[in-house]
């Protein structure tokens, strides 16, 4: 299969963004297992993620695409189901940007549901002790704008034929260092759960053929 | 050294309370090192578990006693400073007791803080990034009950020479069953930083001689 | 004006439900101030709720529907923006049913967006020193099933005009009895909000003629 | 009766302080009410507050001082039943003091408990509809300096016969302005909520007689 994994670069007073080395590991493990699998690193900001999105989707024309974004203080896995076609920007992006009340795609539907099975790997994940929940809404910063970017890709070019966006607690040392000390999960159980997620929407895929 | 590990046993709607495994887990490692180290699990019933604690600190005279008790939804390992006189239970115990706004020992004074080093633990747990915090409040049922009778039996007794309390989140695959999925480390995490407890605690006696 | 409020009947233990008070009240309100208000109380049951809308919308052919729900443990009155075509309730409703996964209406689009002016009424709210959010997912049960179906019978029928939902906190005498002590605010703060979006819709309607 | 009432002035990115605004009216409604009622405004400045706290007691000899703070983002009436003899700043006061495990009072004992009807007044306020609770950690930063000072010298000199200590959520304007939209109660509930606690004080310290 080809498999496209995100993740998001540094961001505000972060030097280390946790969906980045989760997208970069789950990638690896892919390609150990024999996959066409490749990760890129989106930088939090939403007109560079976009061109970046295109172009690698039109590169690898991807039978899979799953996209990570940190989620700070969340107490576990998050697999979102609706991409909404808006942008309301609470804080500017890192290029500047901070668009209010905008659609990111004026000819695009109100919301896509995601693609990948996120029931099934919401089960699966805590029938295999992974903390995990389905979530109704990504927000409209750029985690959403990317999960929407994706499935406006796949709805309109065919690639990636499955997408998806999940969204990761901290990992525990960096939850260990941030005052308040928020909800974090380790770095391999993450990893592991996105593995999942890929995973089970290639059962789908196979079931389909 | 002599060490006394407690955990408690089961409670309410759980089948196992991951207080008891650390003690557990945490006592070996501690034999395995060649210390003497017991570990007891307390019921959830303060009259029996201040007759177990009475009996095992006679009988082993432990330098430190370290004791565990779940708090569910914590995102962190918390370190009691604090062992209040007082019971002020919120629902009974297992026993059926449920003593409101009654002091554990009439004759004791107030408070007791704890005599391992909170502080030192809390530093080294973050700095080896175990997510932790300094508590001032270790409620007032059975955990802060289990607190102040160490620390009571230590004033009246000599033993043990240095007690604390350390409360510990779920673990990740018990958060996984819970509805509304609380926060949780691992187990070895868990493990890893009541060790660190002990260790700074036998700095601490190591450094008095 | 031609103008409708909702709010929800009693549902699981609690026997009176703040919504439905505060819908009554905005409608006096509304009706001493010379609208043609109505107010209806909701079953929390879908297919009666939906029977319930249609009826009533049929009828009165509202401007403006606006209604209600409580969300118990929010901490300030939350704008719905986005009302998503799916079901997926966590628990029955009053009678029992509980769909899993299926569209509120198979033709009807992913989600619509509110068509009450959401971001001035919470700009509005706030600068009247009312704690007021923008929201973007109504959940997957009773709250978003009814902003659905009004949004859905405007698009279809032409009414109501503009629909909105709004999420209230418990008002403060129900949190007081209350285990865990849940945010509220005061019912009259409820209705001076909800009366607020009233009029802002009001203005929007009159700014278009 | 003699009655203190004691808030703090304004701290951080605050510029007003409901607790001062509410010790203000509670005194004159006390002073209505023919009491010999006295209000002050402590600094966030914990060397400054205790000689203001020293000076006022000797000179008013109260037989009630109930001391009020804000406690950001709790939802309800906090009532202290504990002072902790430490000073844990985790910020500098206003006057850049940022005392570390230092006693407040290296003479006193290691916790005081409230002398006001800790219990009676949280079964009064819920009965009224006022959301509230017992409270066992008042931190260890300028509350809990206030409430111990206050009960250290009531120890030592007599004065004031009773002491307690309230924390208090936002109040809805300020919570309104916040970022994040905190918990909150009205002015006039909070108002309300200290009177009768100064009430059930009266009360008891009228039983004695």
């Amino acid at each position: 299969m080809k498999i496209l994994v995100s993740g998001f670069g540094p961001f505000g007073e972060e030097d280390t963004n946790p969906s980045e080395i989760v997208a970069t590991r789950v990638a690896e493990k892919l390609r150990e297992a024999g996959h066409e699998a490749r990760h890129v690193v989106l930088p939090v900001a939403y007109r560079r993620a976009k061109a970046i999105l295109e172009q690698v989707v039109g590169e690898l024309r991807p039978d899979i695409a799953i996209a990570l974004g940190l989620y700070g203080g969340i107490t576990h896995v998050r697999v979102e189901r609706v991409a909404l076609n808006m942008m309301d920007f609470s804080i500017p992006d890192v290029d500047g940007e901070q668009p209010k009340d905008l659609p990111i795609d004026p000819e695009g539907p109100t919301a896509y549901l995601a693609s990948i099975p996120t029931r099934r790997v919401v089960e699966r994940l805590r029938g295999e002790g992974i903390p995990a929940s389905l979530s109704y809404s990504a927000g409209t910063y750029l985690c959403n704008y990317v999960m929407y970017t994706l499935l406006r890709l796949s709805d309109r070019t065919g690639y990636p034929r499955r997408a998806g966006f999940i969204h990761i607690p901290y990992t525990i040392d960096i939850a260990s260092r941030k005052k308040g000390l928020p909800a974090s999960l380790p770095l391999d159980v993450l990893v592991k759960g996105v593995l999942i997620a890929v995973e089970e929407t290639i059962k789908e895929i196979e079931k389909e053929k």
